[in-house]
């Protein structure tokens, strides 16, 4: 196997992150250097994965010589249900996995936080291989956060778990529609936000639209952006301080997301509205002053991104979920904002102030 | 606070455990020890354990000055259902804690496992303070094992999760019943057969029944079998090796738990029973032969202690729970065995050798 892109330094282990075009076709032996003495092997993915990538993963995992079973969860927010994860922990024993079993995660963000939920609680914890299918999952495959969504909160119940690898064949994208390829953009846009002014001003100045995108471009984006991403994490993969950076435009856009209804608006795109609300919220508390990131923002529109809150939302729902956020203590409201690009501070905010730049934004009460 | 009786040092963070009479009166300061920004305190305990101490410990909370609510699941096995999993977490977001809120688990060993569990995984893990009720929790509150039953098999899901520390109030053994003692007792026995053939023999030969035992001597007990256990999880947290020998007794004792049903025979009862099969298992092998220990089994069976394998146990349904057991790796059968007493050792051993002995022992087909 080719040496990995990056390897990222978790408390438990440090684990290789591939990626490439036609990495897919290696999966065998990416099991073999990242959990040499696998006994069995798990495959979780969801109904549209399976029907793209199914037949390949298992051709290449039956001619590598491992024994596996699949397991097919219906595509969607909806899978991170309780009962998904109970369904799919009842598969796992029903197929005999044992300790030295290996979880291979093939899918986007949904699936690899329901597999490694799953792997990271089954017999209290076995390995599992990230195999992202979406731009999205090039965040969440990284850094070890798994978890199921609880009907009081999204993420509200899950575990930090590294994973044994991380695989990214950025072939797959060939697959993505125009809405996933904007969701999973707004995270290397805001990665640039938080950490690295240059690499957002070359993707403002220079990345062409996606149709005009060369391979070798979309892989060194993805490169870079996981590369601040582990950056973060291994400084801090607990969240206890700056971990909690990357969750810049996440307060606010957990809350749209769940105020219109999971799926109804991609996750980055929701990313997107809460980034914008960010730099309000931090201008008007004398922070960086929005017009500098103006240009940022008019970008982010001609590449087909909606910027304002959606007229289905309120400000008494939004608030309600807003308080809800994990990085809420006290049950204050805490925002990421900035400084300067580059230069992320996380400050509670009293809802007052919130509730200001929402009625400025025109949302109903 | 007094200074803790020993400190486990644990992979992510030391934690105190005290052990002594009256402890429970101290809960404030133990919280204030172990988590000085706690802001707010979550109690799950069962409907026994708060007839008892609920009101005690309700009083000393609110006068040390801290905020709580108070989950109460039925006793019993039950409880560690994926079904109470999900309504503990229900009531632990709807009392809004947040990523700095404490559980306190006050109870024997499923209350530990069921609230440890979900502290592990509510927000990605919260700090939860144990405080056992019974004497077999001092062996389950030590070492960081957390997690709930699926209808396959016993702890199949759960976490790795380490507690802020351990309370515990040796006055709370007045209310246990003999079965309660001697299910506790037995893990002390373990102890000393996997790690202190000094220590079992003074159990053995200078421990008085239950009823002639001073509070010093049980403290003493204690905390000599705590830290037995301490210092292996400190060696092998994780139960890559050494940890296993912890479950001596267990891969026999757990599949007659599941074939009579969970509360018809204690844990530590079942355990014993699983230890005297390993010892004759071990003799089979050309391990240390069974008479070397018979004295050891007398001595159980002077304390109370069934011996012998259930009349209403089958060799089929023993086997099949057998293989599911958490040790086994690839469907074969592991058993921690005895080279002689404190030098245990983890055997793959073949069924037709288990049978043997099933035979022997007169257990039905």
């Amino acid at each position: 196997m080719q040496p990995p892109s990056l390897t990222v330094k978790a408390f438990s282990h440090h684990y290789p992150v591939w990626v490439g075009s036609g990495l897919l076709a290696q999966i065998g032996d990416a099991i073999r250097e990242t959990s040499p003495g696998a006994s069995s092997v798990m495959v979780i993915t969801d109904e549209n994965v399976n029907r793209y990538y199914g037949d390949d993963v298992k051709e290449h995992l039956e001619r590598s010589g491992y024994s596996f079973k699949t397991i097919v969860v219906p595509a969607g927010e909806s899978s991170k249900s309780i009962s998904s994860y109970e369904q799919v922990l009842t598969a796992m024993l029903q197929a005999g996995l044992d300790r030295k079993s290996l979880v291979i995660a093939l899918g986007g963000g949904v699936v690899g936080d329901l597999a490694g939920f799953a792997a990271a609680t089954y017999m209290r914890g076995i390995p599992f291989l990230q195999v992202p299918t979406t731009l999205l999952a090039h965040d969440s495959s990284v850094g070890g956060k798994t978890g199921i969504n609880h009907p009081l909160g999204k993420n509200m119940i899950g575990a930090f778990h590294a994973p044994a690898g991380v695989l990214f064949d950025s072939d797959v994208f060939n697959t993505l529609t125009d809405a996933e390829w904007r969701s999973g953009f707004a995270e290397v846009i805001k990665h640039g936000f938080i950490r690295d002014p240059e690499f957002l001003s070359s993707l403002v100045n220079e990345f062409p639209k996606r149709e005009n995108l060369t391979g070798s471009q979309v892989n060194q984006m993805l490169e870079y952006s996981i590369s601040i991403k582990a950056s973060i994490v291994e400084e801090d993969e607990r969240e206890q301080g700056i971990r909690a950076y990357l969750n810049f435009g996440h307060t606010l856009g957990h809350a749209v997301e769940g105020n219109v209804g999971y799926g109804e608006v991609t996750h980055g795109e929701a990313v997107v509205i809460g980034m914008r609300f960010a730099i309000l919220l931090g201008d008007k508390l004398g922070m960086q002053p929005a017009d500098e990131t103006a240009h940022i923002f008019d970008f982010l529109d001609n590449q087909g991104y909606q910027l304002s809150i959606p007229d289905t939302c309120t400000q008494s729902e939004l608030l309600k979920l807003m308080r809800r956020d994990k990085k809420s203590t006290s049950q204050k409201l805490n925002f990421v904002l900035l400084n300067r690009i580059g230069d992320p501070e996380l400050r509670e905010v009293d809802e007052e102030t919130v509730c200001q730049i929402l009625d400025e934004e025109g949302v109903r009460k």
